[in-house]
């Protein structure tokens, strides 16, 4: 879904997805029809992504397999650890944009709690 | 090593080792046709992986379709917490499994060593 | 910067960053006389650091008494846990105030940039 | 157990429980008189708590010192690393004598799990 300058076919967009009624709004923190702060980092996050679901996929043939469990182990880890840049880029671009415009617009009290809040389970889980 | 329709030669090789009696348990990083620790918890670790597979699609879906930042993380921390309780239950089999019986073939050293390692770069990764 | 006895030093510095205005936030790793983020939350944070050293201390006890490795072990998690909530009081605090004023007065790109690496830091670590 | 000025009883301990000779390893959570699994590196630990101990302390002061919030987290970042490292070392001594000694005299079972127990408590905290 790109969202360029063009007005018209952002305006048009919204009334469809409100019209659609399933991409309404995001949760907590709420939806203004902006893009999200990954944009600019999508197609990286995307390959990423692909790549870690093919990481997953080796994981199950290995034990399909009946590999050594620490070799099943290591290769898991890899895969937590893919995993975890994913997060630690989607986080960093949500302050850059979301959470930087959100408190330039006025606001950002909620954003920043919102924020806390995801850093405080990215940094449980 | 594929597990396909050559069982007669999967069976020899398990005659084989068998037989050696003493070479009963995995060398670091290797193989030697006896199964892994995970194999009672096969089947549900195979369930996990292929929801874990699932789990990732939907992280792609969700960026494809610009989904808000903090809901797209919130899927991310998820997968992760799945993927971490692989890694737990693979470690827990392997030291119920393939370490204790090392240890009782009266070895079992480079096992703990190997063990020690695995924990060391669960809790480090 | 320390805090002693010099008393009229220091009064003469905050005199001085307040009256010089524009020199409102902290810079990359900088003090420039204004209170810190957590500010509002020292005495609670300050009572937490307390804890935590007598916990550390507990530990050493344990371990000079060869307490069980376990119970050892459950106390140096306990201490962990202890100081990851100091650092994500710290960091919230750090974003609700010094990076939202950093936001606010125009600026924040570098501020946010080391948001970000000290939220990575605090997850890999 | 007190370790205190009263050597003799705990002398007298010692000698029984190695009379005793099959009471050889600690229960869950119990002790009974054998050295724990962290012994040869008992005075590596010591140090590595008073270092953390000093950590701890020049944390607290930074707070006192209204020292700049990042500052103070990669502070608080480091002792949670040590904190970890002597985690690891306490949890690799007991896999290593401990729980091995447990399944050499033909037990070890509960060992083993209680083991798996702080793996994940040790992954999770």
């Amino acid at each position: 879904m790109r969202r360029g300058a063009d007005g018209g076919l952002e305006t048009a967009f919204l009334s469809l997805s409100v019209a659609a009624g399933q991409i309404s709004h995001y949760t907590h923190g709420g939806y203004n029809g902006r893009v999200p702060g990954y944009t600019k980092d999508k197609q990286k996050i995307e390959t990423r992504l692909r790549r870690i679901e093919g990481q997953v996929r080796g994981i199950q043939k290995m034990v399909e397999e009946d590999r050594y469990c620490i070799d099943v182990l290591t290769q898991v880890n890899a895969t937590r650890a893919a995993l975890e840049s994913v997060a630690l880029q989607l986080l960093a671009d949500h302050t850059e944009h979301c959470v930087t415009e959100a408190i330039r617009s006025g606001g950002g009290k909620a954003k920043v709690r919102e924020l806390n809040d995801a850093v405080e389970r990215l940094v449980r889980s």
